[in-house]
């Protein structure tokens, strides 16, 4: 078959204006928003409107050997969604529909290509919300399922392989597949939902996705803390955690992140001029309940652990300013970009080690001549650090040598962005062989070709 | 090989006292809590005491093909530990210790052997739990996540696989592999932890636990809730969780199960005679909080969704009976048991079809001229019968009935038992053959010649 009946194929497939051939792209299909784009250009790029479609592009691309890069919206960090030379993108902006809202059941049915603020939309009237926040709004659900994204209420909620009940599935041979359902637990089989969620494409595509929703607290505040040092912060985060007070966000920022945060944002929030000339790091806590009274109590107990442990002070924001300190706090990313970041890094920690982490992390960047500065989900030890490095192979060392040090104290070296193509050398170093040759076998269990979003995660061939 | 030579080879790993052969062994290790016991007389019963052993037993197995039964305190309820004739079974009883408690990080590293009571004996001094709670205290960890255990607490903290970090692993070849660690989230290559969870033991030997753990909460109540109708209290259960109240516990007893666990267990719950009369079925919620006065406020909100939803009367128990409640509540399995029920099942079923499932269930139940008694974890869907109908065959067809009519509004066969021997029929029957096909692919990848856990869940050659 050449090109041209390939084409036609596709097009008899997704109709028409379901598709662009090389080299007539839209630019920004060609990249997610790593650091390191490195775009290719793919044969095709496909934006069907149905499962069945999906199928039979899998089906078309496993007779022709064609790889498949799966995408979303674009969001990903990792360069989990960079297309293949002559390869077909497989874009999900069409399939972005709410199919089924059970308020009952708590449960939403949706298409992958929804994002999180169309679904947050539509949930609010019911009472009802999705309560994964990964930050960034135009995220879509199937990227998320694809990185299980987690974001600042993990503390709490959980990350999205806790919120996901059911997927619908497409193989690399066109076969579709469920698994799950509208239940909130089974013992009836393997969980693929859960093996799929946080496969980062390499396994199927994720055409449906069965979600578990929770009721909106109706009360809720946002305290900010700031300390001398960062330490006092992390030290201070297992005793908050402990505490039973169960805080939707447990945040960090160290004062640069703050600064930058705020000036790129215009936020003021009221912080004395004597208490910020003192401050390293800031903790914001989220506080939601049930009850206006037991929010009072809530604040007043957290006050009290915090005033124990050396804050400067307690500010508990008004309502617009914790909302706006929450949307600048999302930014963390686009301002470390802006600022010139060579790499950003989301490593997770077990919690009570995110100040040796940290102390180390400082201590490596000074020996590499390297610059880092952060905030991160300290609740759940996820730490994010802009690293500014602007040799590719100084870097390369530093970072290798800051994740061994972290896997060494029981480290994961992504903790919600996923490996993709950015940080798969340093994980397939610092991967036990064994676990990568079971993932591999599962992968081929799959997927034998290779076809589906290949050349990265665990297949280190080099991108053509 | 010998039969000789294997026994000295396996008394070479275990040691003398770690081993019995056929036909000696102990009765107890022969069956599990099924119903159908229907035991099989293994060639040696091994009782490894550390990860190294189980790694020579299953390398041993591997070479000379031998079928590997593992096995915790076999208080399963499925058959899934039910011996191969001639085969090993593994044993986990002297794999009971705490290996490590990290009380900054809310973290206990356990052997498999250690039961729910052994760990929550331990955990009490610390303010720390491990908040799954399937009701059979003498359970063990091990057979907890392979069958993805849950019980009453599920409704808010979930099940066993939302609280397990990471799992050391022996593959049926020897390999020891590491999956997940002490941290909360990871995007980190596949989940194998997620993977493994609920696999009945046929994907690998679970030889060590990392699991979550909470903060306990100190103030606790238990409502019991009499409703003229099963319908009225199954209708209210989707309002008690879209409130926001959160409780632990929601569960339901018809008055039959009520009846006969408060006859068992000598319960005194002080209800009213003119209301007992009137009483079909009873809700029972367990509200856990942070303080006292969220307690009373909690206490009087649940009072005034249950009083509007037709209650006959709301009773806060003390904390004696409370407490006695539940223990009763628990012990459900071995009152139907005990009464001669022929089967017990545990479908989970969507929240609001609850109603609907029960309904027909007694419909086809008297078709079939059987009879059932049920409680369950109605704030999660799952509905646990009694089934009494003696005839085999008959139940056979029955339960097919019943389980396909589940299967056809959205319900799952198994939403904590799994599925073993004893479901396995009508799991295999009115599952989508592609979903089993993968299933078995994956399978393959750990297991290539079906030697861990054969003759159940996907395998369905007939136990020799």
């Amino acid at each position: 078959m050449g090109p041209l009946d390939l084409r036609r194929e596709l097009l008899d497939i997704v109709g028409e204006r379901g598709a662009t051939f090389s080299p007539d792209h839209q630019p920004d299909d060609l990249h997610d928003e790593t650091l390191h784009p490195d775009p290719r250009v793919p044969y095709a790029v496909l934006y069907p409107t149905c499962t069945e479609q999906v199928s039979q592009i899998a089906a078309l691309a496993s007779t022709h050997g064609i790889p498949v890069t799966p995408r979303g919206s674009g969001t990903g960090l990792s360069g989990g969604a960079t297309p293949v030379t002559d390869g077909f993108v497989v874009s999900f902006a069409r399939m972005n529909q709410l199919l089924r809202l059970d308020t009952l059941d708590h449960v939403a049915v949706v298409q992958p290509g929804i994002t999180l603020r169309e679904l947050g939309e539509i949930l609010a009237p019911s009472g009802l919300r999705y309560p994964v926040y990964p930050g960034e709004l135009s995220g879509s659900l199937g990227g998320n399922v694809n990185t299980n994204a987690g974001g600042m209420r993990a503390v709490r909620h959980g990350v999205t392989r806790h919120h996901v009940l059911g997927l619908e599935l497409v193989l690399i041979d066109g076969t579709i597949v469920r698994t799950g359902g509208a239940v909130v637990k089974s013992s009836s089989g393997y969980d693929l939902t859960q093996l799929v969620i946080g496969s980062e494409g390499t396994l199927a595509m994720v055409t449906e996705v069965t979600l578990k929703l929770s009721p909106t607290m109706p009360h809720s505040s946002t305290v900010l803390v700031p300390f001398r040092t960062l330490e006092e912060v992390t030290r201070i985060v297992p005793t908050i955690v402990g505490s039973g007070l169960e805080p939707s966000m447990l945040e960090y920022l160290d004062v640069l992140t703050m600064s930058a945060i705020s000036n790129a944002t215009n936020l003021e929030l009221g912080v004395l001029a004597s208490v910020a000339e003192q401050t390293a790091a800031y903790l914001i806590i989220v506080l939601e309940t049930r009850t206006d009274h037991q929010l009072a109590d809530d604040i007043a107990a957290l006050a009290f652990i915090v005033e124990g442990a050396g804050a400067l002070d307690v500010y508990v924001l008004a309502p617009t300013a914790g909302t706006r300190l929450i949307e600048a706090r999302e930014r963390a990313f686009w301002v470390g970009k802006a600022a010139g970041a060579n790499e950003i890094i989301d490593v997770v920690v077990p919690r009570s080690s995110v100040p040796t982490f940290l102390r180390e992390a400082t201590q490596i960047a000074q020996r590499h001549d390297a610059f880092i500065s952060g905030c991160g989900h300290v609740g759940d030890g996820n730490v994010h650090l802009s690293v500014f490095l602007p040799d590719e192979h100084k870097r390369a060392a530093m970072l290798l040598e800051l994740f061994r040090f972290g896997v060494d104290i029981g480290c994961q070296i992504s903790g919600e962005h996923g490996i993709g193509r950015d940080k798969q050398a340093p994980y397939l170093e610092l991967t036990d062989p064994t676990l990568l040759d079971l993932q591999r076998r599962i992968k081929h269990a799959f997927d034998p070709s290779q076809l589906l979003n290949p050349y990265r995660l665990l297949d280190e061939r080099q991108l053509p």
